[in-house]
């Protein structure tokens, strides 16, 4: 079962388009898990296990562990989450490029030394960049495509020939970068008309969607524009608004809370 | 002194446009290190000792050490840089680009983990991916342009209102991403027309120019095209030329001679 399949199960088994952001900050956490010797990790254990039900998949934000000297971290929470929900994936956010003997380190790190199940990566540097990551072909690769961030237009809605840039990436990610069929696409909610126009342009393309919550994206715009035929294709990812929707000692509780309401209110859509 | 000029003056102390490359891979590394404790640190040691006299900077890749299992030897070899050659300025090659709050973890993971003077940023999110590195006014930010690498162009070269994608890239970062004064940009030596064009676009502003040697950039045109109007303003990176011009126990002394031939090289150009 390559990553597709297996997203594709895991929405299936759990009845989820909910991606759960891993993106701990230690300066945020609760109280209690700051003294323990792992505190990110204990911090993730403890969502994961109260959110495996309700998500799809989990994402860990490679910038939270690098940032904070927590590789090990990153590890042990990658480790947790297949050895406690082997059905879950884990979607790695590095979102790396770079010239091709350089990524196939990347790849090394997230795919071998961090067992991720996929990836995001970024496009700027064209194929060969990429490439390292499509040739793994059990491995899924998000390609960053209209991302959710206040100034993703100042490349990304550049005009060529008729065409904003990301819609070339969505078409060179269908048309030339998916000979192993494990291209996907990060595709933003805050933007929904872009949304709609990329699900137009790729209606089978899986879609990583962030910017719900504290970006400010609409879950029924996201569903509704998003969705391929079958009101599938996309996971919905949530990370400050699930992890840190309490920050007391019930946190993990009110996580759990947070991931099954949003995987309610996006099946609502479907 | 901010990283613009700190690069100055360790040009102008060697008399050097040369970039040496740290990007070691174990399994090409010479036998004589293999066994060290810290092979890539250790080889990376020799290296600096025997290149410091012909280099304006370093430049370790970050992936390199990712992939190894090696973020101590990485930490250990800027140190290194910085005790024993403090006039030598460090760009941590990252190619970096995130939302915000997730930029805001990678510029603390170069600049205050690793301690990196430098480092290279993706502009495919736009400005507020780029922003966390910026406002560190201290420390430069190397935003790709037209990247070495052969696909480069996939992107780069799609024209949006007459003009190609990294020449748009390249106002930006002249016009709306340089208020800090530390802003520069990476131009690969493997396409000289490009590489005129964006120093027409940007008189003054430092590039970093990969792509020689290995990836058979010409030094000649790199200089003559490149260079500011004093004749200097970029830096040329070399890093297979350099640190495996020799794979036996001689490769130090190789690696310093290859480092002063391409100064040389460089400097009868110029």
């Amino acid at each position: 079962m390559n990553f597709i399949e297996q997203l594709k199960h895991s929405s299936q088994l759990n009845r989820s388009l909910v991606c759960v952001g891993l993106d701990p900050d230690l300066g945020k956490l609760p109280e209690c898990v700051r003294g323990e010797k792992y505190p990110l990790f204990a911090f993730n254990k403890a969502i994961v296990d109260a959110t495996r039900d309700w998500a799809a998949c989990y994402k860990p934000q490679a910038a939270y562990y690098a940032g904070q000297n927590a590789d090990a971290e990153l590890a042990m929470t990658i480790e947790y989450i297949h050895a406690n929900s082997p059905d879950t994936p884990v979607i790695l956010d590095v979102k790396r490029g770079d010239i091709g003997s350089t990524a196939a380190m990347y790849a090394r790190e997230a795919f071998d030394r961090y067992g991720a199940d996929a990836v995001t990566v970024n496009p700027y540097m064209g194929f060969d960049a990429l490439q390292p990551f499509l040739e793994r072909s059990d491995k899924g690769v998000f390609i960053l495509c209209r991302t959710s961030n206040p100034h993703s237009g100042d490349l990304q809605n550049l005009v060529a020939d008729g065409a904003p840039l990301f819609e070339h990436v969505a078409k060179l990610a269908r048309d030339q970068w998916n000979a192993n069929g494990n291209a996907a696409l990060v595709v933003g909610a805050t933007y929904p008309d872009e949304l709609r126009r990329v699900r137009e342009l790729c209606p089978t393309l899986p879609f990583l969607v962030p910017g719900v919550g504290a970006q400010g994206g609409d879950v029924g715009k996201v569903v509704r524009l998003g969705c391929d035929a079958d009101g599938a294709g996309l996971v919905v990812n949530s990370s400050r608004g699930i992890i840190y929707a309490s920050k007391g000692e019930d946190f993990a509780a009110a996580a759990g809370e947070a991931a099954r309401k949003l995987r309610d209110q996006i099946n609502s859509y479907r």
